[in-house]
């Protein structure tokens, strides 16, 4: 070990750790035990098992096209942001600051909020340098919002439910493309995690690498999105009266000058370079990505 | 919660500890499943299980009666100490400095050994101000020294084997009376302790009360006993050897200056106004008095 890290306790803790953890995540092919289960979370290590739910009815049946028309007439809660920063530290204002940005909310009917999502995806030109939309809702969206489709996953995960004699207290869908990003962050519960459709990366980090991540207190802000009303005069008003619906009204990002801080993670394992400690250097990551019907175990505090 | 504990974080997270988890162990009255016991070891959380070896063919037939006809012709290594205080941080020289005091380590035939502390214990006047023994070898000894008896006791604790997927590396017996005190230390392992006969108190203290005992780097030390070569002229020598064999040679506390300094606890829930630090006011051991046939699980780094 070197000099300059054994004199520096945290560094040792943080170098330590990585050397008997390795940062590659453990891989399953088929679902623990409660018992198994058990041990990783005793460990507070993370497991991916592959192809867990390949045979869930979801990830069997689930497209744009199939869920398109399984929700057609539904409307749906939808995060929008400029750039995909839903709950992202940004910079604002004139010295471009950090603050923390939770996204503009608004409800869409579903199949005008999926189009958007795939034709930006597939790089149609109308929704290239606008915004990205984000089906993110957290309030136990699959057993509301989306009840129709609930029994077309499991109810729960029998391995999680028997290990931890709980129910799962949220079960969410989220639906995105991949200019959605969810910034670096940690939730104080366990969390599993099904890909039904299409791939996410996660880059995971130890509870012990939190000295790397640099967490500050920023001021809450959120965007809303200009009403037509404030943009002046009349000439103007019936100019956007004339637009098409993906003539979109833009993004404005308004500081909660009343709302108390919030403690965030504003070191970004994707631009390590920028917003560091002098510990995120030590910080590697563990990488992985899902693909449909995998499922991840992120343990509490990752 | 107090302004002063919320200007400290380290007072902060002991003090909401405590709040959130009491300072009772909790009670069982069998034995858990694998799965029940990992829960334990995920939450860190030790507890006891009344009366899990109360059918132990040990529980059921040890006795000092027992122990000295079975173990008769057998030789025992043994602790040997001034007050019981085997590896514990003991005053030294003029300036009283605390040093880590090892023991004095003989082989007695057992039956002299059991004799010597059942007598002690029983108040008879000749062991009352004179040293403390202590079979307390952790050299897996029930396999090994007393492998005699390990068939009068369970193989090893299924539900821990079972979940840890781990044979016990080492199964100790120890035998001492009311003057063998263990000073507060730490494992990095999980321990399952079982009381077969008479009583053992215990101090508890969760690893996150660390800041509360004082870990100072302590220097090694052991004790030896004098020898009678060096107790001078001849005539002293011959009174000796008109001594019965009570008349013990004493101890003397041997610095070891070339030895590796030893982090150890200098505070001690017992005397709790000595050795403290500013945050030894906080801490609440668990104690837990255990009784023949119950069984311990003591959490690693408790």
């Amino acid at each position: 070990m070197e000099e300059t890290q054994c004199q520096d306790p945290i560094a040792e803790l943080i170098v330590t750790y990585k050397e008997l953890n390795g940062s590659v995540i453990e891989e399953l092919y088929e679902e623990p035990s409660p018992l198994e289960f058990m041990r990783y979370v005793a460990k507070n290590t993370p497991f991916v098992v592959r192809g867990a739910a390949a045979n869930w009815k979801a990830t069997k049946t689930w497209s744009a096209k199939y869920l398109g028309e399984h929700l057609k007439s539904e409307t749906v809660n939808v995060a929008v942001t400029p750039m995909g920063n839903a709950d992202a530290p940004t910079p604002h204002g004139p010295d471009g600051s950090l603050v923390f940005a939770k996204p503009w909310e608004e409800d869409q009917p579903f199949g005008e909020f999926l189009d958007y999502v795939v034709q930006q995806e597939r790089g149609d030109s109308l929704q290239q340098n606008t915004e990205v939309r984000y089906a993110q809702t957290q309030n136990d969206n699959l057993r509301h919002e989306y009840a129709s489709l609930f029994d077309h996953v499991q109810r729960d995960i029998p391995f999680a439910r028997i290990a931890l004699q709980r129910d799962p207290e949220a079960i969410n869908m989220w639906i995105g493309n991949s200019r959605s990003v969810t910034a670096l962050h940690k939730d104080n519960y366990e969390n599993i995690y099904v890909q039904i459709a299409g791939r996410k990366h996660f880059a995971l980090l130890p509870p012990l690498c939190h000295p790397c991540v640099n967490e500050q207190r920023l001021q809450p802000s959120h965007y809303e999105r200009c009403s037509s009303v404030s943009s002046g005069g009349r000439g103007e008003e019936e100019e956007e009266e004339k637009g098409t619906e993906e003539e979109l009204l833009p993004l404005r990002l308004e500081l909660e000058t009343d709302g108390e801080t919030v403690p965030f993670a504003i070191w970004d394992p994707d631009r390590p370079a920028d917003n560091t400690t002098t510990y995120s250097h030590l910080a590697e990551p563990v990488r992985v990505t899902l693909e449909p019907g995998d499922m991840l175990y992120l343990p509490c505090m990752w």
